[in-house]
């Protein structure tokens, strides 16, 4: 079938650049049929993202001499199914991300958009990056909190505003090769005028210490963002053995938003076998908030590495709600208390 | 005049790529004077996509070894006049593409967002894609179904969501060399959850199948699209045939939206003069819509080609309207039954 | 920190590329702690585009032969603090640009969207792109329009719509080597149907006439656009003159939007020392409307280059409102009459 394409001018530029001076043009596309299934309805979707988010970014970096460098890096995430981008959030505040248009939503850098400055001493970051609460959550969870097995301690009381990536932000990282032990704090702005009380709502600050040393990799974060209705926490601790099988993961979180607790925890491994990998997790996630709810889910999934870049793979996940609970897998919905079970088959490319 | 531009760095690591995994940049920018006239008032613009849709891709292919490979593509339109992008659908139906706000359209891809695996049994391909019920349109038209003299087969009945495009789709194309012919399937989901009447709303199917001979080159395409207000039918028949002067080309189509039944044709030629080509057109639509409306199109042009990426063109058409039909071109506005003429003066330039 | 960054496609195509058909991603990112203070109220922002604007760009050129080539330009504003892009404007009017949703703003190209034909008769460009009035109020500037040091020649009473750009463009520019003379022309369009007075909204034209010779360069531009609620005029002269120790700069502008006047002018340098740069200047702007407000600001600076490419840098600037104005810096908020400082220190890195 001939879709008939437009001639394309090659990237010739490319040819005569300096080493050291690099863009990289990157991605991946990641599109997943999605079953889900709850006591009050069931879903079927085309939907993105299950193994890998599906984004598209511009980075670079530029050898300053003496050891620096300054690099950039412009991320965005895609939407696999419908071609739509992502919003971001401008000011770290529920206000920060206004409704949603459908179909309308264009690609913005909202994974990350930043600016550095590197050098023996580690790194300057500025811009809108990942927080330093988000990175346990995502590291040492086998499905790297995506899709129908990402882990129950992403907590259900958290705000989104900062829960995963923050606006504003102005982060300091630890050089790499300090005898496995790594860090980073990061400070983001809410960006108020001063005088009301909410003049410090969105401003936050977050610090991540872990050490990787043999099989083990073991990192712990703390955070605080201001709210006039009451300041937010989010903290955790988690890490991984690697051992002849495979490898093991753990996570510990203690929320507080408000006067409302949560905590959780996730216990999963990555098994490798053939040219794929077995991933099975079991998490779990309670709070103080009205009815003390608590959402239990045991994940199992399968990636069979087609390349390096390229994966099929299948993911089965179930939930079990307690304390008034409706958390549904999937897009269905469910009753009170009763359970939800998901399915995902992808297919995911990188380049 | 110095537009002191910003040093760029080039993408020195395409000189390392190995040859097999490509990514390619491309795109198109097509802008047009546009000058309609109707009976009511007449209109002038700057706008885009007279010859060629304006766009901006990426798009690669990785070989995976032993006659499979993975690919994927991302292409969004561009407004070449202003720098917007144009929205996508969510979900084929009606609610998956909300209101615009002028100049606030960012890039989306909404032209194509796929992933695909193929190989020598032909391609498996998911995400967003052009229907199968669209390719007979627009390859059969001499003016590939843009500008001042896009054919009037694009059924005036069709619900726009799933006309050219679907969201959440599942395709799969026959490979190449089967003796000219060729074929695809696609189904789509609506994305609804189950209960209500409209838990089909915007699933759908089609085929195309097609022969290449010689000459001749035929398809026929068939599709369904679920409504509880009624399915949505678009179909169609059409071929070109070329000879020593050129080629002309035919389409019938046949629509179903609900109760309302659509019926088109067109008959065109394109005829290379030197350098450039002549194209030429008379389609037709009528329904059994209220007034049972049926408007006629007449339309000449000729595209001059700089190189093969660029071209200057000019295009000139004239409808006639009838049943009530108030059809009119390139932005102007005209009577019940009255006729309206535009003419597009463009440049056009792919990359 | 592993950022486990999914693997990456080089751009293979880039090496095969013959040498005249060429496209460019470019870009830059620029972030800026900014503090502002007025006397009703201060702010702290991490802000973007402090030295230069914040961008992402595709461009290109194809060599046609016989002295003839075609490009194209693509670029979009960025808001490297969050990773929005910008708004366009669509139609040269107020309503070519609907309200923000915050955090939702994708990716346009608001800066840029052209394609050109050109030879040694000069340039013929179409699309969105800058407006002559612009030019010398940019160029002339130590502070290139950006950040908080910006000249208050861009007048208060002049619309946004076309002050620095303008869509459905059609320009001409002469071809360089004419001895130091240069020149452009441009035409806009409205886009409105014909029939209410407000039909010829949106149109407007300006020109723009410079001469560069040995350390002198000095321009001149007149622009009118068309509104049924009065007539916009932006013009302005501006130059420069380079000496031994650096280089001096002047603007005067003379605006009428409808009834209001306003006139501006501006005296600044840019003075090398080191590998950096000290910027300095003065700039005052006052109107006829009520109150004949009347603002100044006083600018200082410093950007020490790190490379071409990337620079770190400080600016403070003062403001004195007279005649009820509340010109404010940073995102402060002032009192009538008050004054307001602000400090920028940033990071800009291009690509």
């Amino acid at each position: 079938m001939k879709k008939s394409l437009i001639a394309m001018a090659a990237l010739a530029a490319a040819c005569t650049a300096s080493a050291q001076s690099t863009v990289t043009l990157f991605g991946v596309v990641d599109a997943t049929l999605k079953v889900g299934h709850g006591s009050a309805s069931n879903k079927t979707q085309l939907g993105s993202s299950g193994l890998t988010s599906s984004r598209l970014g511009f980075r670079g970096t530029e050898d300053l001499g003496g050891g620096m460098s300054a690099s950039f890096w412009l991320e965005g995430d895609l939407n696999a199914d419908n071609g739509e981008g992502a919003a971001t959030n401008t000011n770290n505040q529920a206000s920060g991300t206004g409704a949603a248009v459908a179909g309308r939503q264009g690609l913005t850098f909202n994974r990350r958009s930043t600016v550095s400055l590197a050098g023996g001493w580690g790194e300057l970051r500025l811009g809108r990056d990942y927080t330093p609460q988000f990175w346990n959550l995502t590291i040492f969870d086998p499905f790297f909190t995506l899709g129908v097995g990402s882990t129950q301690t992403i907590g259900s009381i958290i705000t989104g505003a900062t829960a995963a990536r923050a606006s504003n932000s102005i982060g300091y990282l630890l050089p790499p090769n300090l005898g496995g032990f790594y860090g980073q704090v990061q400070a983001y702005l809410g960006e108020n005028n001063t005088g009301p009380v909410t003049q410090d709502d969105g401003k936050g600050a977050a610090v991540r210490v872990g050490l990787e040393s043999g099989p083990f990799n073991v990192a712990v974060a703390v955070s605080r963002t201001e709210y006039a209705t009451g300041n937010v926490r989010q903290n955790n601790v988690a890490g991984q053995w690697t051992f002849g099988f495979g490898k093991v993961m753990g996570q510990i979180t203690r929320d507080r938003a408000g006067a409302v607790d949560g905590k959780g925890w996730l216990l999963g491994g990555v098994f490798p076998v053939g040219s794929g990998d077995i991933r099975a997790s079991y998490s779990a996630y309670e709070s103080t908030a009205v009815g003390t709810p608590e959402t239990k889910k045991l994940a199992l999934g399968y990636v069979h590495n087609l390349s390096k870049r390229t994966a099929v793979y299948a993911t089965w996940a179930r939930v079990k709600n307690g304390g008034s609970a409706v958390v549904a897998l999937n897009g269905s919905t469910t009753g009170v208390n009763a359970s939800s079970s998901g399915l995902d088959i992808g297919l995911r490319h990188s380049f």
